[in-house]
């Protein structure tokens, strides 16, 4: 890496859980733990348990008006943040503090430059229950969700998030991998990939791509990229333009 | 649980990783770890680099035509994904195998049904590097996204599904989860949820949560989940048909 914007300890996250067991996980490995032993980010974690309420260290209880599942106190989730907010700034844009949820907004690469560009943020984690919306309020929580589909809890959504604002960090990929990065950001999916052994199976890589033939190559790719994004993101390719 | 559909070792995963050590991760907590004890799922990884070429077993190789990164070899990949087919069902309704790729298809819970009502499935894992297009086609993969940002590699993506799949497993959920599952499954994102206490830092539970009066409870609801889901999720809610 060239240069460091904090350096300290680099880009910081600090979790918010009832399992702290569950980190670093897989983000322990390859380039992300790789970047944590180099100390460019850093992976705290807040047990929430101990600020539970009463012998049982209750950090949940039930829902107002009724209905079913349990709710994460305000009182008890407030308390974990307020450590969690030790020696962070209070500007949410140099440190978000967010929330694992289906009712959040949908992650995208965007945000993921945004929280990079972050000192830091803080995430919290609930396991199959909502959290009490005061404690959202009360502290600026901006909610986000990994996609339509329900989860155990909130810590797989926390590494994947992590793992993806984690290598948009300087020094973190290297050269080659942040060349395969910028060929990727065009808004269209990838085309076909091949490579040795020219022939396998019967089937042989197509002939344009063993050409030398720059251009037609290109063409190829560009064109092989339009029809996989228009069978399979309509959505995507809509917000592409055409 | 009442009855289990493979009475042997339930639902299972296999999957092909250069990360073996990535596995069970998180799914060995909480509720997915619980039921793999109990034998309501298994987890099996099958290492892609013993299958690699020659004396530093390369799996991947520089790709046809030019341009960055790496592409996994289909020989290689095709060396694993037979050892993980032995002893799974040819038909891929009831054995999926799915490449954890950003070009794939949106995972959905739709998705996760259909994967949970099959007897198990395989799952490719790449690291920041497409696979040969011939291996995808050859063995019938269908591509599966968990959503539009980009990760270091498909271990954590795996993961993500494998938990919202294990978990509608039967028995793998309690009576009280299964409920919660329910009242989340009409398409809009889910009301503000309040519990104790009932006042804290000078915000009180909206009255009507407090009121005792169902009907008005449940229109307050629904008028949040609508209000809600119309600010965050336009693409959800032009699907809800209002």
């Amino acid at each position: 890496m060239e240069e460091q914007a904090e350096p300290a300890a680099g880009w910081r996250a600090k979790v918010v859980t009832l399992f702290p067991e569950a980190f670093p996980g897989v983000l322990g490995l390859s380039l992300t733990g790789k970047a944590m032993t180099e100390r460019l980010w850093s992976l705290e974690t807040i047990d929430l348990r101990p600020f539970g309420i009463g012998k049982h260290r209750n950090v949940d209880d039930t829902p107002a008006g009724g209905g079913a599942g349990m709710v994460l106190r305000a009182d008890v989730v407030a308390a974990a943040l307020d450590i969690a907010a030790a020696g962070t700034p209070a500007d949410r844009e140099k440190w978000p503090v967010i929330f694992m949820s289906p009712r959040g907004k949908p992650f995208t690469q965007a945000d993921a430059r945004r929280f990079a560009a972050a000192e830091g943020m803080t995430i919290l984690c609930g396991r199959f229950e909502g959290v009490d919306e005061r404690v959202l309020e009360h502290y600026a929580i901006e909610e986000v969700s990994i996609g339509d589909f329900v989860l155990t809890g909130g810590e797989l959504a926390a590494q994947v998030i992590l793992d993806a604002i984690v290598r948009l960090r300087p020094g973190v990929l290297g050269n080659a991998e942040s060349a395969v990065e910028e060929s990727h950001s065009n808004g269209l999916l990838e085309h076909p990939q091949y490579t040795r052994p020219a022939e396998w199976e019967g089937r042989a890589i197509p002939e344009v791509l063993t050409s030398g033939n720059h251009k037609k190559i290109a063409e190829w790719r560009r064109a092989q990229s339009e029809a996989l994004t228009r069978a399979r993101r309509p959505d995507l390719w809509e917000k592409f333009g055409k």
